[in-house]
């Protein structure tokens, strides 16, 4: 400092140049001063305006005003035109690409209409308008469809809500799946609002309020994206076929243990299983659940905005969103990582092409054999190897994205399963030749999705115009 | 230092403390300078020691002489002792684990003798120990056995080689798989000894020259460990069926176009491919080959000795040494790859379990319908279904790690054979049925490898008296 000042006295303008060196310094930091200031004042913003939320509320848009930004992505879910864009969900009629569909659920609902999902968004507004509910059904069909339901489960008891119908609940069911579903609005942490989940974890012996939080990060998930049916044939009670474990094996077991049928094949009149969607118990057989990797993390990474990390809540496919999923912890590029999400890809897709093409014509056979006057007797393994190998084409089929969260466990399934539905047609070409049955059988054609359906006797255009409407029960949020 | 020589005045001992924390760092100092020069010594004696090392010099430990620790690791390849400890080679007789596979190689070598290999150590002792080469064989079934095949090839001309018999060349290859297998004497560069692999990638019109060293270090494991075929009926030239491609469906439609069939079933006729060991192939279908991982940085990784790092050429599982090849890219413990793993080898496991039964079955149920005056014409595509569903299994099966390497891949391939094993046995129930033949046919007793063996007309002890004793032609190196 002395000789600073000495240097001073000498040279004058060194003190001006020191002097507006202190003044440039000082205004930066004031400039980061300010920034650290204002984004903590966004935060406190944040915290100072939540309101109060109701028990039960159902409304998205309520919870919106104290979480602008996770409404404001969760209503991304809606965005069509983002998800034509980059190959997301645009309800892709899936008995129009693949019409085999439609012969391997005849007799049931699903071979009347079958599109892709979309958002979760238009949860209620798509099970409205399908020609699935054109038939009636219970209430329990609306459990994961809307917020609605805790505050109804709450106010009429869980039994009461399964044994409604369907159409009864119309005009209380509003609001698609959103912020209730998943969090206390209190304190915002993750909760189960679903029975079905917290009853099959006690079956088991666990008690699901001990998860830790990044459980919580795919159990809320699992409160809906499983396999289930409904118990009892009044009840209606939705349950999760889990008390022997979570393989399509254990599943199976469970259901011939209770002579459980989800309907008779119109075809082949086998008692079928149809698999709902198990995409928690596949997960949890790949190498992501393996490495406690939830749901959450790869279907809505955190996002930062201002001074605020928060969760997105554009629930997609990761692959829209790589750099903030895959590239967290994969250090390769996009372009490579969609390969190898694909390569997998099209590998089931090849085994369950070929598993599918099994299949139908195992049905066809079993069609003809019954008319060549088979007996009961004759046809009951065969009817179960059918029953058998389709549950397990189903369960990987009716999964949305297992090929990639456990490509090997949906391979070992199909695999089981084109065996099973080939040990059926060798038993059936044993029946037929007995019976003088020219082989292989004609397979009617069933080239496009109005044949198949016509083959089947469904009237598409008739059932469109008898089907009640429904319109009114979702012009609320929906549109 | 000023202040320091006022202290020293005033207090004499402070002068004396720091004279002998002086003295302790000097000394500290010299012992690091000192260990920093022996590692350089050690580096400039192996460099200064080699001798030179004549072209095509077969003998491993002439090489072992200049490169001791390459030599020390690779002679740990005979190590059974460590094998059978950890779970590795230790000739586990495959036919006696699994007495099916007697069935599936009727008529070929394999159903004489199948072991579970050993280390490269003893590549010469095992082939000529094992009852397979009780059989006539070309001289080719020697070339990927010994560092004498390149000396002899470059003595002989290759197409000279591949004319001999087997038993001609007995007293000529003495030394087992080693340093020139994949070695430049001169510079130690990896290089390609072995014609088939450099002729495979010319008529696919590349040029292995340009390979980088990253590429050479699963290359030079490429000119053995691959699928091959002997070409031509005197000329026995070792071919690899690559021309369309490394797919289980390219290789098979390059042997279809030439009309290749390794063997007629003895049981069921069916003209029958019998894999290799598509180890390459089917890595090159994996994720490890796609993220550019070659085979030597998992079973050849890295160690330091001394002051040098050098590559371990004690060839073995990654499993048995996590923490210096799998550890060096993946977080996890060892107990939880082990895990993961087994896991895939499981999932493959099951379903080659399962088209094993299958094709078991169908020869069985082939010979039957032979009995019964089938005709060739009708039995023409069964046998083709045969043929292709086993060709299918004997990929995955004969390959060594491929469920590892790509269990996916192996899961596609093994879902395939299982379909097409089943559609022969659709055809076979059609064709028996039609002959009054009661289904499901009887299985003979096979449940051994001596049962298996005595059904398909194999006398082993016989076998095994009439062979020729070839064992002075390996006394020197192996015992």
């Amino acid at each position: 400092m002395k000789k600073i000042s000495e240097a001073v006295k000498e040279k004058p303008w060194i003190g001006w140049v020191l002097y507006f060196i202190t003044i440039i310094v000082v205004f930066l930091i004031g400039l980061l001063g300010s920034s650290i200031i204002e984004r903590r004042v966004e935060y406190t913003q944040i915290i100072q305006t939540v309101k109060p939320i109701a028990d039960w509320e159902p409304r998205n848009e309520v919870w919106g005003e104290n979480y602008p930004r996770e409404y404001e992505t969760y209503l991304k879910t809606g965005d069509t035109n983002f998800a034509s864009k980059h190959g997301g969900s645009v309800m892709v009629d899936m008995l129009d690409r693949y019409p085999d569909l439609v012969i391997l659920w005849a007799g049931y609902a699903f071979s009347r209409d079958y599109k892709q999902g979309r958002g979760h968004y238009y949860a209620v507004k798509d099970v409205v308008n399908t020609l699935r509910t054109g038939v009636p059904q219970p209430a329990t069909c609306w459990t994961c469809k809307s917020t609605d339901v805790p505050r109804l489960i709450n106010q009429m008891g869980v039994n009461e809500f399964y044994k409604k119908t369907w159409a009864e609940l119309l005009n209380e069911v509003k609001n698609p799946i959103g912020c209730q579903d998943c969090h206390d609005p209190k304190t915002m942490n993750l909760r189960i609002t679903r029975p079905a989940l917290k009853e099959a974890f006690q079956r088991q012996g666990k008690d699901i309020t001990q998860a830790t939080h990044q459980e919580m990060r795919f159990l809320v998930c699992a409160q809906c994206h499983v396999e289930y049916y409904f118990k009892g044939k009044d009840e209606k009670y939705l349950t999760f076929p889990w008390d022997n474990g979570l393989t399509v094996e254990n599943m199976e077991r469970y259901y011939d243990s209770l002579g459980y049928t989800d309907w008779i094949h119109t075809i082949s009149k086998a008692p079928m299983l149809k698999a709902q969607h198990p995409d928690f118990e596949l997960y949890k057989f790949g190498i992501h659940a393996e490495r406690q990797i939830s749901c959450t993390d790869c279907h809505m990474p955190y996002k930062s905005e201002g001074g605020v990390k928060f969760t997105n809540h554009h629930v997609q496919s990761p692959l829209n969103n790589i750099s903030n999923s895959c590239a967290i912890c994969h250090r390769e590029s996009e372009e490579e990582l969609k390969k190898n999400v694909y390569d997998r890809q099209d590998k089931i897709f090849e085994l369950s092409h070929l598993a599918t093409t099994s299949l139908v014509k195992a049905h066809f056979e079993a069609k003809i054999a019954w008319e060549k006057g088979t007996t009961e007797e004759e046809m009951k393994s065969i009817l179960n190897l059918i029953r058998q190998a389709q549950w397990r084409w189903d369960f990987v089929a009716a999964s949305h994205g297992g090929s990639f969260h456990a490509p090997l466990e949906c391979a070992r399934i199909l695999g089981n399963s084109i065996l099973k539905a080939e040990e059926a047609r060798t038993k059936l070409a044993e029946l037929l030749s007995r019976k003088g049955v020219q082989l292989p059988v004609q397979i009617p054609d069933i080239a496009t999705k109005e044949k198949a359906q016509l083959y089947i006797g469904l009237n598409i255009d008739s059932l469109k115009k008898t089907r009640p409407d429904f319109s009114s029960g979702f012009s609320k949020v929906n549109n």
